[in-house]
């Protein structure tokens, strides 16, 4: 139960992140809705193909979908003043990100996945939604590009990995993966931290 | 064999924006040719992974691969005289889409899909191959940005969906669903009728 | 053991080509580690959702994660110089292609896809790693405009399904077609072929 709303927190956050992009870009009230579904779900839609799990979970319990639509038409709706919550939506999107990639390696790891495909499987549950937002608005995805994003994914998902390996019930795993993941992006972004660019 | 005809007039029409787009954005002929046929087919292909189809229909019957081929280059060769069929293209994909809609409505109920999954998966099919084209040609999606595209399919998969609940058999409800879905992209285009765009 | 060899030199062209693509976008170090890994493995991994093998191949066995990261990582570091050796990654890039190629045609074919399937599976699991990272990077796939690179691999593709059903051994085929595939792109680039474009 605390699991499904911490779950829900992440969509709707990831959600609101990809409308207020897409209002940025002039989509209409439509393109608005598909953007934030797109951006809160297919991350674990991707997860799902590469763990043949069909059709997808976010496809079969609505309630995932419902979160994402009505979060993204009270984006559509209260636009310009939604837009001042841009910092908030940040926080929230860094708790999401942690529960997606912890969660993304639990579901990878209960599928049989090996330790290896349920680590690249985590982070691209983490970040799959935001590159499939940018791609669609035409941008180089902003999770590759500053403030270290895919690598709390990864470090998160590694934690559940390693964590499992050593005997941690699969839900306490998850806990310390996710607190790592979201610190860490947290910290990236009051620090201003970026990785390093090549010369 | 009535379906097979009007699934590939849709297939035809799909790759002839494709490889029209393509042609616009100076690709060589097999860049228009992978164009066309990613924008005739892309949708079905998206439609048959989420269900776990594989492979992909479009992969293993020739006859949609051959109608998107030889259209996309019956449009390479007919070039600037083909452009100025653009609105018969426009009127040819409404009935496309609404075709491919409640397809894939129809397909994702077959396979065992949820209610819910079906109407996204409809959608998905109808709009899927157009994304695709705008994405690979580094375009927002036209059919997130104007005209009431993604609204209609969902409407037409929607159709599928509550008159196959509601008694109705597959084809009949079908039948109805595509026609509400190209009609109303139909009246969207003569009127220019726009989904609102935020503030 | 030789198969795997000319398969991990394949993988680590590619992901040279990705990583400098993304050193070239201004990409932090783990943005340009996942798009070499993106560009070295996406290939297969749409080969392997479009024949229903999940989790795919790339994310089971970690030797091809491994030489794609250490590839990406050498990019990262060794930039101005590594540059310089763009034209010796276009002749790899070239030899991973056909590999590729075949590797897709003959996966495919053992996977029961029917020729048709196998043919186009082989031509999209060589250039689906080219595709996704020009997508990622906001360009118009390379691979789709110029210089017969899609051609080649389809050529490659074909023989293996020919050959096969010729009665050839698939590795026997598979020479045939990688030398091919390789050839005619090795050609193209030596001698500037371009496919045509519409007038």
């Amino acid at each position: 139960m605390l699991l499904l709303v911490l779950e829900l927190v992440g969509v709707t956050a990831f959600a609101a992140s990809g409308a207020l992009a897409a209002v940025r870009a002039r989509l209409d009230i439509f393109g608005v809705c598909v953007l934030g579904a797109t951006t809160a779900l297919g991350g674990g839609v991707l997860r799902d193909l590469l763990l043949g799990i069909t059709p997808p979970t976010a496809l079969t319990d609505g309630r995932y979908l419902a979160a994402a639509l009505v979060t993204s038409l009270l984006v559509f709706r209260f636009n310009p003043g939604v837009a001042r919550l841009r910092r908030s939506v940040l926080v929230l999107d860094a708790a999401g990100m942690g529960l997606f990639a912890t969660g993304g390696a639990t579901t990878a790891l209960a599928a049989g996945g090996s330790a290896l495909a349920a680590c690249i499987i985590g982070m691209t549950t983490a970040i799959g939604g935001g590159v499939l937002r940018d791609v669609l608005l035409r941008e180089i995805p902003t999770v590759l590009r500053m403030e270290i994003y895919a690598l709390a994914a990864l470090a998160g998902s590694v934690v559940v990995v390693a964590g499992t390996a050593a005997g941690l019930r699969p839900g306490v795993a998850s806990v310390f993966g996710a607190l790592l993941a979201t610190g860490l992006r947290g910290v990236a972004l009051r620090r201003g931290w970026n990785a390093p660019l090549a010369r």
